[in-house]
């Protein structure tokens, strides 16, 4: 599968000249069309090819949101929702033109219900900024994807990240939304009881559509309380599967494990060097718990023994927040630290996720093919859930080397697939993988495509995204 | 809202008569069309009259539930899928006649992951089946409606019940499952990794679709390491507000509480008699705490302070199976106790759930509605999830009566959706609350109703459900 198959939009010159003109005269300068803050608009992290919109516009409601959507509907041109363009996959591309919708001025916090731990706000709030408004509530929003992300985005791509395990991910985060459908109008898909039985779950459907079903204008999300304490280390163990083995028995024996990181032997040797800290250059286990001060003492002392029993150890662990944050940071500088393996190269990060007791083989078959194709790609899990990251350092400007890091990467994800997992465990489908569904689903395809057609019969949210072509 | 409202479908006689020849001659023994077994098809435990189907059908496997949605759909025929009928909203009856598919032949555990704590079963088994077969494994599945549901019954409906506040609804604990759509084919809404971000959420589009996108022929379902050690207990509070904020308090602490419910003075008064135990005749929490020794004993010790604060106490708990088994004995018969309130009386059982912020106000302006409408009618609660029944013990021979209670329960459904809450937090749409939906979602319907068109054009499947006439 190349790119070029899956992003094929044809672009309705005429629809879009009169679009152009609409929003120029209606949003003035919060319509920008100057080709820099287009191709900023489409610009992805990976290596594939920016394809810009033809105009930006930065609505601040969702009575301003549905204005754009139906005259996009009006004149069938395409309409992008945008948070920060911290997506992966291509997510935000223009294929066939259109309008990128920038949430960016929509970032107001609507309501804090710290009783019932919950909130609503905007799609443009960042998840920084969520925390930031809700310090002095004991409370705290947990999703933790890496980047900066803004909400709406989270929502859209079902984004997770390191403490999933404990916290899930945004399709338990999201109580509820609001969006603008494709004819304009605007749906509630729930209220704020924490358990509905009524109807479709219309929240779950547009939660990870990627914008393509509808714009979300505003989310109410689960908050959690801030744990009274919490500790942390990381251990090494001989092997991968040493390492695996800890995880599940620590799953299965229930502790409420927070974080649990598998670090490869290569990704150890970069961080070791980048952080200047004390590492040994084997797989480890980076762990925290959250609770009473007994608990995490408790949970720590329990995991120790479960990573002895599995040949690992010794496990150092803190309460102390400073000595955990410098663990931690070294864990997230974890990008960073891969690029000093190839200086110049660029990353590509892949995000397969397979049932656990698969992740050992998984990840090892994964270490295999990386030795024999010459690449060099360490690897970072979110071990409790299964999911992990091969970060491909490659010259962006050598075709040979990216076709190989695609054959690389397909294979990856045909092996998580058949291993009972999936393609992308948080990152989404976007343009990337949108050759992988098929295999994935079979006809699940077909019944995204017949609620595509229904709730878009136009196909102008975000086209050229998650299903394939044909 | 008079219930004739909602159940109009037409009958297509020569349909129906086409296909009880087909299936008649393809399923032999397996096809029912006797009156008694036709009626215990369409019977429910509500007021709601009984709309019997016009035969009965037992698959053993997808393949055969394929057949029959291919014939009920070549000849337009309503086709319904069964479990056990424990359902309360008339989910189960036929308003335009047709096949019930009943999944009792469906009953096989397919597969146990312990190392992944998920399991692989046919619709047709039971929460109680599955626990049994689980028995050796430190497994259980935490999910408890009361009944001895079955599993795809359970899916269908969005089901939870005491444990949800802790282990989550079917919402959480389906990871995916096979369906035959309304064309015959079958969907895998995916695989066994614990979260996916790729395309679209089948899986939680067909929980709590009730049968009318798609008949469930197989789940995957999550399961959950059999806790070390339960303590649990009563605490009596002097009102029920103050049992609310007790609540709300154990919620924001983070206490991890397995149960939490509340009972109201009534229903104490019943339970003490029906169940000859010294309980108090106020408003009463209980409560059950799984995890470590420690731990639970820490999580009680808690709790109290927490109630004691709040105006509660004594907090009498234990960690003795026995004791606490009597406990949850007497919570589990509430209804039977209810009963005795009424000899002879009907119970017709609501379901609303509030934001836990506006739970003491919900309870006590039905309470007061309750008083005025001169009912008896005790409440339960899932109080950590802001989900509380009202049990109306009514004779089902006095019309006037029925309609009081019917003015009664849209007042209390009218009264949660106005306080950001929903008119089910479990028991699903049905037939029963389809008039609430435009209330609770007002365009969120019209966008339902694109779905189910989208995925069941010709109306075949459980017609006349979820979705308001018109």
């Amino acid at each position: 599968m190349a790119l070029s198959d899956v992003v094929r939009v044809e672009r309705n010159e005429d629809g879009i000249a009169a679009v152009l003109g609409i929003l120029k005269q209606r949003f003035g300068e919060r319509f920008q069309t100057g080709r820099s803050i287009r191709e900023q608009h489409a610009h992805t992290t990976t290596y594939i090819p920016t394809q810009a919109p033809d105009g930006v516009v930065f609505p601040e409601s969702a009575a301003e949101v549905q204005e754009i959507v139906r005259a996009c509907a009006a004149h069938r041109v395409p309409v992008i929702a945008f948070g920060v363009g911290s997506s992966l996959e291509g997510h935000v591309n223009a294929p066939g033109g259109g309008i990128s919708l920038d949430t960016s001025r929509m970032n107001r916090v609507l309501a804090v219900n710290a009783e019932d731990l919950d909130c609503t706000v905007e799609p443009g709030v960042t998840r920084e900024d969520l925390n930031h408004h809700l310090r002095a509530t004991g409370l705290f929003f947990p999703i933790d994807p890496g980047a900066n992300a803004s909400l709406g985005g989270m929502a859209a791509t079902r984004a997770s990240g390191t403490n999933a395990v404990r916290y899930g991910t945004m399709r338990e985060a999201v109580l509820s939304l609001t969006a603008v459908m494709a004819d304009g109008e605007v749906v509630e898909t729930g209220a704020r009881a924490k358990k509905s039985s009524a109807g479709y779950d219309l929240t779950r459907l547009i939660v990870g559509s990627e914008g393509t079903l509808g714009i979300i204008t505003s989310l109410t999300l689960r908050l959690q309380g801030i744990p009274q304490a919490i500790s942390g280390g990381v251990c090494p163990f001989p092997t991968l599967e040493a390492a695996s083995k800890a995880v599940i028995a620590t799953i299965q024996m229930g502790i409420p494990v927070a974080r649990i990181e598998l670090v490869n032997a290569l990704q150890m040797r970069a961080m070791k060097t980048y952080s200047k800290l004390d590492f040994p250059e084997s797989p480890c286990l980076f762990v925290e718990f959250h609770g009473t001060e007994a608990g995490v003492a408790e949970q720590a002392e329990t995991f120790g023994i479960i990573a002895e029993e599995n040949g690992g150890g010794p496990f150092l662990w803190t309460s102390v927040a400073e000595e955990r944050a410098k663990l931690w940071k070294a864990r997230h500088d974890a990008y960073w630290a891969s690029l000093t393996l190839r200086p110049g190269a660029k990353g590509l990060s892949t995000d397969v996720c397979v049932p656990i007791s698969r992740l050992a083989e998984c990840v090892a078959e994964t270490e295999v093919d990386i030795a024999e194709m010459g690449l060099i790609a360490p690897i970072v899990g979110h071990a409790g859930d299964g999911n992990f990251h091969t970060l491909c350092l490659m010259d962006p400007a050598d075709p040979a080397e990216i076709a190989r890091v695609e054959a690389f990467v397909a294979r990856l994800n045909e092996r998580a697939i058949r291993m009972e997992g999936t393609c992308t465990g948080e990152h989404g489908i976007g343009q990337g993988k949108a050759g992988f569904m098929l295999a994935e689903y079979g006809h699940g395809v077909a019944v995204m495509r017949q609620i595509k057609q229904a709730l878009d019969p136009l196909g102008i949210l975000n086209p050229g995204k998650i299903l394939p072509v044909g």
